[in-house]
């Protein structure tokens, strides 16, 4: 059964709050009086549909349905989780608590994305104050998995528990910060070098650009992986944190550290800094830019990924938990019918498209050798066989490209056991499009090799029982032309 | 000729700069009375000389001569760059600069490390004032390619401009900073954020591990690809730069943005950021957290090459000189000489290995397919020979396995054109280890393809002129047996 979520107020952030779920396949009620609300929540669900998915390497459930309701009270029916979104503005969020609270559901949780204001502030008045936490995203929301958890004393640990959870369930990390301050640690931060830089470019030590440029060729790169403590750490060397720290007191009382007054950001400083930027960034629109960062976010976190670093451990285990939520059927046993096997089922992946839109020469080599896994396991290769120290290696590879997978494809290869001796094993996959196109077909030639040794060597009786017997069955079905086919 | 340069102060920042030089084949001269020098240069550079290379799909010259100098007029003989990174104490480095400036070349460039120091401060009592610029790195600097130059009105604008050409040539983006001011710029950043993150762990509001998890998992992958101003110009969203700093000028009188005292760094606070930071990240040792932000960083630099995009922008200008200056023909220009094309490095990651700690099957194809687009670009199939509606499809590809690649191997792929005509290109490519050992053979067959057709047609004349003065060349190689080989 699909859950519930109700985003209250649109806009970059609630649209990004709304891509979240409904691409995690809950279903959206969206509440924003703003007659624009609908195009521009449609805007950031845009981006979000061909950004997101381009994180994992399985597929994500089927989208929510996403409804707008003029009323608050309909929008909020069956909700589990609502998220307010509105404007930095305190009455007008305690109001909306207010008028929530008369009608949600008791166990549902209210978030807030306030970057500034704590939630003692915002329950105050409140008739359940324990239900309301700021739950505070970065944007692109979408891509960005971070979300700060700050809770008052009145929230339960099981209610952080479940706000936890529910965020996991959508892709998105919670930190749990221990102490209630206004703008939480994230806007701290940014806040503070947000005043130094207008000081340098209100005083022309530096414009927009060349801030940019220092930030994002060097300590930019550096925070993308390692925060400021893991890199300081590093920075202290053989002598350590300690020492490293030592050396920090004296600068701290340096003249630079003691630029603080915060400069007022009057018209003309406002002039400055956006001519300025349009200088830098006005030759993309904002919806290039938006791609750009996207397009950028999305290589970084994969990377990440790839080493279950940083962001990308986080993102490896939402991976893993969707791959498992998507099981492929169980396989079928080995027959003696004289019918190719099916071995494998996949769908064309979102990471596996090139600048065409098709799907990449190796990704017909990737589903092909999960379908040649799948045979392996079939036939009794599984991993206690492969404990014992043997295994089967491929050797050679024939591809041919037939015809082009795109988006979201249905694929399934099935596999014809061309041949096999006590080492050998040649295996032939046809892969197919759900309408049955052929798109590509692959032969395999594997052998049976003692890991150890790094040699062949004769399969176990038990495997090769089994091949004997699927090979007379598959003995029966005539060959296609193209096995045994050479390049040239 | 190889150029000269010389390297006063050792330790981690000096070695960076001895790596940049030396790995751009420069001769380096070190001049550091530290015992130990010797010894922590020679590991900076080891993680260098690793990590380096990765950032370019193009050989670096050779390596220059390393040389550690009793004597300091020893050192600086025939330097044309002499960059200091002593400890930042004003009448130390005022100093030095008195002994260097009597022995040095009148044309050489001083340059200093200092995070600190105005040019102008640096220059106190100089013989040659204008000769004395702050060229101010980035740790790790053999990875971060920012230097901040500033300098006095005593510097030249042809200084300036030396200065700026001479680190382009090791590979680092000179930012020229307009105004002299304590600390430059991006220290300036970083002190702010580091003074409220002193807050926040002295008042117990976060750990050093959730500032550091709120900081990698959302605005420092933000900072990676864009900064501060072009981020917060996407922020502006529709409504522009103005609107959105319109927003921010009240923000600014909140009370959160005026916590701008330096907290007392004293024991207790060091105890306590130091036994955090142990909790956080003690499980790695010093080393091997250097060697987790290397890959990170080259991961990110990549991705940023490949899309010329802020850092990566610079790398790639950097990489079309390497390949300019070095062997790697340009193919748009294909030579006749009857060599193999390198037409790919890569090194063997992680997310790449299977269950044996084994490259997996598909990324075989994966390396070669690089190869094959590669050799296409080089050929002259282009971003805007594709805008016009015909590309090269692969339609066969036969793989060897021949040996088996691990994790972290050094993977280069040699590319012979073994035949083509009008429509058709058959390709070669031979994947090796670092160390020689043949790890896979590819053949591939491409097709030239008008696409909107979806069928074969001629490739253009500019194209075909190209690949006929290779053939010659490569008709000239023997052809190795395996070509043309079928399974069975």
């Amino acid at each position: 059964m699909r859950r519930q979520a109700c985003i209250i107020g649109g806009g970059v952030i609630g649209g990004g709050w709304a891509a979240r779920f409904l691409l995690n396949g809950w279903d959206v009620n969206i509440y924003d009086p703003d007659p624009e609300a609908e195009r521009k929540i449609a805007e950031v669900l845009t981006n979000a549909r061909n950004a997101y998915p381009c994180l994992f390497d399985a597929p994500l459930p089927e989208e929510g349905r996403l409804r707008f309701c003029a009323e608050l009270a309909e929008a909020l029916q069956n909700a589990l989780w609502i998220q307010e979104s509105i404007p930095e503005r305190l009455e007008l969020k305690q109001q909306i608590y207010a008028e929530i609270q008369a009608v949600c559901e008791t166990g549902a949780i209210i978030g807030s994305s306030t970057s500034g204001f704590t939630p003692t502030d915002l329950q105050i008045g409140a008739a359940k104050a324990g239900q309301i936490l700021v739950t505070h995203p970065f944007n692109p929301v979408y891509l960005l998995p971070l979300v700060e958890l700050v809770a008052s004393p009145a929230t339960s640990a099981d209610t952080i528990q479940t706000a936890r959870e529910i965020l996991a369930s959508i892709g998105m990390k919670a930190v749990h910060i221990a102490g209630e301050i206004d703008a939480h640690v994230g806007d701290r931060l940014l806040e503070a070098v947000w005043r130094e830089a207008l000081w340098l470019v209100k005083d022309g030590i530096a414009t927009t650009q060349t801030i940019d440029d220092i930030i994002t060729h060097s300590f930019g790169l550096r925070w993308a992986q390692m925060g400021l403590f893991e890199t300081y750490r590093i920075a202290g060397g053989e002598a350590g944190m300690h020492h490293f720290l030592g050396q920090f007191g004296p600068a701290l009382k340096w003249p630079w550290t003691k630029l603080m007054d915060v400069p007022e950001l009057d018209d003309p400083l406002i002039d400055k800094i956006a001519s300025q930027s349009d200088a830098q960034s006005g030759r993309y629109s904002f919806r290039e830019l938006e791609q750009i960062r996207d397009r950028n976010l999305i290589g970084f976190l994969n990377n990440l990924k790839s080493y279950r670093w940083g962001a990308g451990a986080f993102l490896a285990d939402c991976e893993a938990k969707l791959a498992q939520e998507n099981q492929l059927p169980p396989l079928t046993a080995l027959s003696d019918t004289p019918e190719l096997i099916l071995t494998h089922k996949a769908q064309v992946l979102p990471s596996w498209l090139d600048y065409n839109g098709h799907m990449t020469e190796f990704r017909y080599l990737q589903v092909c050798s999960e379908a040649t896994d799948k045979f392996l396991i079939l036939a009794g290769i599984d991993d206690s066989y492969i404990a014992t120290g043997v295994s089967y290696y491929t050797v050679e590879t024939h591809l041919r490209h037939l015809a082009e997978a795109k988006l979201d494809d249905k694929i399934e290869v099935s596999t014809r056991l061309h041949a096999h001796d006590l080492k050998k094993l040649h295996l032939v996959h046809e892969m197919k499009r759900d309408d049955g196109t052929l798109l590509a077909t692959a032969e395999h030639m594997l052998i049976h090799v003692d890991r150890e040794k790094n040699k062949a060597c004769p399969a176990e009786q038990s495997v090769l029982g089994r091949l004997d017997r699927l090979q007379k069955a598959h003995d029966k079905i005539p060959a296609p032309e193209y096995i045994g086919r050479h390049i040239g």
